[in-house]
């Protein structure tokens, strides 16, 4: 199929709007490019920001800012914790930032940032700062209110809550955004990732017309299509709304980590209301380890995680439970994790008990 | 499937070991990214060539280099055909370039550029002169001898000779490409393109380990990979060689465009030795317009593209003879072109002569 396919434009066109409808934004300017959710971070840095300019980051994830010029503070939050809301407000009320920018989840340790907390905070604080949110690992799993909080930049991409194969960059951008983009007066730092580029490539395919930059990734795009069909309950109006997926994430979520209280494991969230609910970072029980928990949670049929965090990598494990875990109930996928995850404490327990 | 799957590593890894083959390679360096082919750009651009050095540019085709500083000296041909290579030996003898670029097949006009003359060329004149080449259109449908020719970077993309679906950013670089980025002065300016990145990730792929930089797009790699086992005769030692298919696409193509000659359509390469065998560019003929032409020929179920070069954009057309047309003569693709292009014009006499 010709990217230049009337049969392909629309779909390209569709998918531009439904994204807008996932993240529940009317103006906001969606850029679908070929690339993994990292090349987002390209485009922030190299239409959004200039060089010179400060960004603002909240504990980790600021790929490329530095690459494109932009000086870097960042604030650090304890492990399993997010950076105190006063916290940030000293930051703002102390230097001017181009940009601040947050994890919404963060995928090595499940802890989901107050992102409308902090929107809300710079928008009072510093209004004129951009809110820039890696949602690589929330989108479709929690909740996001694009205009309603006031975000000017989403960036994710289409293998995790979108429920696509890997291999398209999904960026989000305020009209805000644009402008400061439109704006500018360093030329963008970068060729591929360049709104210039872009922009009018996906104006032109929202308006039912083929353009060329660089070759979409058809195919992809088909997949994606299918994905948002299905998410924003287009495909099918007896599919669950976007309100009733993220409600069904959320429930999900309370489910496993229930159990996983009621079995004696810790979260690494320090808060209930600072956990993921797309995945479930836990700590392993004293004296057992990833080689005793990992491979008999595989037997059962259950594939998790193990940790990511430099400092406490080998200290806990991670369950995700976002798309079909969560809103397909008739597949049993969460009693099936809470059982593995019983039976497979217990036989650690009985074996340790017999040595 | 999981980028980290052990299923899944060692077919990246063969995806790797396969393009050194397609492209006579023993020590290249394959960059296989998820974007498209314009990535490979970026990779240039931000990897090869610093701020400030010069790049010698014949023809088009160099997008991104001066986005990221390269100071860029163009050499232009005639409409049709290529850079005298005496213009070349003058232009390389009178400053000092980092790197010279071309592009091996002009998708917009069928010229071939002499890619092994123009190596040699630079390799006389000046030796540290890297040759890139822009292979988007020529990679599996001529003839790339990478090593022998004593090339520096080919830069392609799955979907067109490859005979994968678009979102694959295919970049080979020679180990004195390689060196010369690792002796860069000026950091990388881009943060998605940067071997600094890649190259450890493309390391580990084929020496059987996992590593993680950015999501690869792994049903992508999937589809490569079965595209890359035909075009080896990995698949089937019964399938035709890559030598095979080189030549299929050369004899297909020559029939193509003695067909042509004998209706009386003129190329727009000037030279047959300088034509392209993956696709062939004629002009109409007098009077005949693409609105006659092109869809008289869709109605016979042949797909071509109208002109692409601005000043002679509406005066011809382009047929793609490339891939399974070329390779897979039970098809019969290319006697339903010649039928369908004689018929049309024949056509077409008939209807002006009775007007």
């Amino acid at each position: 199929m010709s990217h230049i396919s009337p049969e392909f434009v629309p779909v390209f066109g569709d998918c531009i709007r439904m994204v807008r409808e996932v993240l529940l934004t009317n103006d906001a300017q969606p850029f679908l490019i070929s690339g993994s959710g990292t090349l987002g971070w390209d485009q922030v840095a190299a239409n959004v920001i200039e060089p010179g300019e400060n960004a603002l980051v909240l504990n980790t994830g600021y790929f490329g800012l530095e690459t494109y010029g932009a000086n870097v503070t960042q604030l650090t939050a304890p492990i399993g914790g997010t950076v105190p809301l006063p916290t940030l407000t000293a930051a703002l009320q102390q230097k001017k930032y181009k940009l601040l920018t947050f994890t919404h989840v963060d995928t090595s340790t499940g802890v989901l940032s107050p992102a409308a907390q902090i929107a809300q905070t710079v928008r009072a604080v510093s209004p004129d700062t951009l809110v820039v949110v890696d949602a690589v690992c929330s989108v479709a799993s929690e909740e996001i209110r694009f205009d309603e909080w006031g975000l000017d930049v989403v960036l994710t991409a289409s293998q995790k809550g979108l429920g696509t194969p890997p291999g398209l960059s999904v960026l989000v951008a305020s009209q805000r955004a644009v402008k400061a983009w439109q704006r500018r007066t360093v030329r963008e730092g970068s060729y591929y990732a360049s709104w210039k580029k872009w922009l009018p490539i996906m104006k032109a395919y929202e308006a039912g017309q083929p353009a060329y930059f660089a070759t979409p990734p058809v195919n992809l795009i088909y997949a994606f299509h299918a994905s948002l069909l299905q998410i924003t309950a287009r495909a099918d109006p007896s599919l669950p709304s976007l309100t009733q997926r993220l409600a069904a994430h959320r429930a999900t979520s309370q489910k496993i980590k229930a159990a996983a209280r009621a079995l004696g494991l810790k979260q690494v969230p320090l808060q209930e209301s600072e956990a993921a609910n797309g995945m479930t970072a836990l700590y392993f029980p004293e004296g057992v380890k990833a080689a005793d928990l990992l491979p008999r949670l595989g037997k059962r049929g259950v594939v998790v995680a193990g940790g990511l965090l430099g400092s406490i990598k080998d200290t806990y494990f991670r369950i995700g439970h976002m798309g079909v875990t969560a809103v397909d109930e008739a597949r049993g996928d969460v009693d099936k994790i809470i059982k593995a995850l019983e039976d497979s404490l217990e036989e650690i327990k009985k074996e340790k008990g017999g040595k």
